[in-house]
């Protein structure tokens, strides 16, 4: 049996800058805009919300963006993160296909969500400010800005979906370890909390309202700044450093990949891992096929519409054009919380609209096969989020086997699976059960969708 | 501030061979004795439970003892392990203290257990072995051979002590997830189990009673072979890559341990970071204070005493010389389910009765409070058992501090603490009662100690 090969790249290979996409573009990304006036926003427009060189990163058009020592400083506690060439699982398959996976579960939170996290709290702190207000869905984000906001010395408030705080308590306990305030949302906290519960007490929450509450916290204090764990440019950018390792990690592999895979809720994992790869292929570079995989319990790539619309439930955010499936879309319950958001960043589904990328939904049961299948080969269990990328490598894979061709294959395993074993258990007894969305609520959601006059 | 630093080997720097400490011992260890005759046993004694490739081992008074490439290979997934120079918890301190640690949890399991769990796979795979049982307390030992067996192809049977079973079903799962069976123990399914549930319908097990039943059920089974995580010396000489790969690490920071720290239930991390020094101090080198720290509520070297003794509750195993409170001994319930032992490797007795290392107790809720200190600094949070040795370093700093001299200190982080979210969660929130040994029982079960003619 041939062995599972680790590409390792040594600490001065951490990236120096972030790549941004957007200079490579052939078209512009749609402008933001104001819900109340239609137009463009402007910088101060976020300034409430976001420390100003965030603000800068977000509208940037220059491709290389220097990351800050301090933040690389902190980097380095697990990064560069490895490579995989997953040997043993392409025997499992008995595959022609070669299978690499870059693992981003080695940070302190246990996915990739702290490449963000720490580059945001920096620059928060940089302009001096105290506390950040954020919401959570399963619990990955939230614990990656409060591990961040420990290293930085900001205090941390999060608004965490009420049917995740009630499931995943260890969350919770891991985001109070390192100092941070968690609550259910909606909460009696905000305005919009109070007002959706008096509408509805036994609401289970959505990553929506979660955002709806974070945003108004962070608007009527001073002090407070917001912060999001995915969709925005900015978030996307910090992400590039797992592409650009993975670039000179497959170079160490003597390799390139044909196809390249990330799940995608918001987009940032999968926009880490492959926009620099699509970048060297706008700019002249090998075109791989690059697939974003999302739930069929909540497809905005693949069942959406590509329109302006509110990034939350309580409509305080500015209009984005994403692949949206309706602000007022709540999906079925399902494990891969991370994965639960009506929307998808802008620029991904920009690269969509464009043609540059491509998107596939798959359904949970078989990514949890996916999952333990990888994990007996391999040793590393998969977040369920993650999971959904196993499963299209796996499909190519077992594509290549049926049509005896060999494809380089590259995926993000984007996070760990420890704080997601209730779903392994679930899946393993056979109680786990794959629900699909509602195709009347997704149909009204739409028709509910904003009138742009911009668009 | 001065950020934390990774010291990180590359690949090539794995170890090739084991350390075996007992080449170096000024004094040989006591032999094992047959429970029947007290003479000394001999190698086919064992070979119902162990291959003879393990017997060997366990036996050896060979300085190094050659790694096999296919477990090297496995290694490679997280091996060379990091280790760090807590920069920003001396700082927390206000310390002059250098403090280090080696991390052990970026393993596939969480923990140190797989650096023994592969080679013992290995060992029995070699030898036509197909199932292997074992016991295990909080998980991490189960978990981890579940995770080797799924890599070799062996099947594994893990009794886990019942009081875990029911507190940890991730634990469970996890070892589901990799393909091994799972069953509380004491089980319906061994002679001793179905005689100890007569008894006490109720009990909440012991890892002496799953081991009784891991040990019979290999007895019994032509096919089977046992496997103990911890206390032999095969396993502890498994773990020496840790002290050996910390070494060469010291050497590129360009230091050297004035203290080195590790938690010691059976003793397998305390043995696997601490022997490597302590053999080079037998061999001229540096004197380095070495401190196996135990919990106050189990304290076998600092209330044990050093005689001959089963190592499980049912006599089935030989009888071996080691701190002990007695085999009958039932510790009271506490989180730091790896440290729930009533014994000690009899090696690491061996060099505390020499006086070459140095032992000490610690109450829980203290070591949870520097596990949170630990997290909010170094950004990882460690498992309660590694809680034991943060402890002692940051006391060991802080006296540092009051005396205004700087000792250079290393301790083992041996695994993280995602699965025991819940018990950090108990601490926060204050419910965390910090129990300790019942005196009596303690004077009990070691009046009950076995009368060993050779001794």
């Amino acid at each position: 049996m041939s062995d599972s090969i680790k590409y390792f790249l040594p600490e001065e290979k951490i990236a120096k800058s972030w790549y941004n996409i957007v200079a490579d573009l052939p078209a512009p990304p749609a402008p933001v805009l104001h819900p109340g006036t239609g137009q463009p926003i402007g910088p101060d427009d976020l300034a409430p919300l976001f420390p100003m060189a965030l603000i800068g990163q977000e509208v940037s058009a220059e491709r290389d963006i220097e990351i800050p020592k301090p933040v690389r400083d902190v980097y380095r506690m697990w990064r560069p993160s490895p490579l995989y060439r997953a040997r043993r699982l392409e025997q499992a398959l008995d595959t022609p296909a070669k299978i690499y996976y870059k693992y981003e579960g080695g940070s302190p939170a246990g996915s990739h969500k702290p490449n963000t996290a720490v580059a945001q709290a920096f620059y928060n702190r940089e302009e001096g400010i105290k506390k950040i207000s954020t919401e959570t869905g399963a619990g990955q984000w939230g614990s990656s800005l409060a591990f961040a906001g420990a290293l930085f010395g900001i205090e941390i408030s999060v608004f965490m979906v009420k049917v995740s705080y009630d499931q995943k308590p260890y969350r919770r306990a891991m985001m109070e370890t390192y100092g941070a305030n968690c609550v259910a949302s909606p909460s009696n906290l905000t305005e919009y909390g109070r007002a959706v519960l008096a509408s509805d007490p036994d609401t289970t929450g959505s990553l929506g309202m979660a955002i709806s509450e974070a945003v108004e916290v962070a608007a009527k204090n001073d002090d407070t700044k917001y912060a999001l764990g995915s969709v925005l440019n900015h978030v996307l950018l910090h992400q590039t450093v797992i592409g650009m390792e993975a670039i000179e990690q497959m170079e160490m592999a003597d390799d390139y990949p044909d196809i390249i895979i990330g799940c995608a809720g918001g987009g940032s994992n999968f926009a880490g891992l492959g926009f620099p790869f699509v970048g060297a292929k706008l700019r002249g570079g090998p075109a791989p096929t690059v697939i974003a995989v999302e739930p069929a319990a909540c497809p905005s790539l693949t069942r959406g519409t590509f329109a302006y619309d509110f990034g939350d439930t309580g409509h305080f955010t500015p209009l984005v054009k994403m692949h949206t499936l309706g602000s007022t879309f709540v999906p079925p319950g399902f494990h891969a919380g991370g994965l639960r958001y009506h929307g998808m960043a802008p620029l991904v589904s920009h690269l969509l609209h464009l043609g540059e990328i491509e998107a596939r939904a798959v359904h949970q049961n078989p990514c949890f096969e996916a999952g333990i299948q990888f994990a007996r080969a391999e040793g590393i269990i998969p977040a369920p989020e993650a999971t959904h990328a196993v499963r299209v490598a796996i499909d190519e894979a077992l594509k290549c086997k049926v049509e005896g061709t060999s494809r380089t294959i590259l995926f993000n395993l984007s996070g760990h699976g420890h704080f997601d074993m209730a779903a392994y258990d679930e899946f393993l007894s056979g109680k786990l059960e794959d629900k699909d969305y509602d195709a009347e609520k997704l149909d009204s959601a739409l028709a509910a969708l904003p009138e742009v006059a911009a668009e």
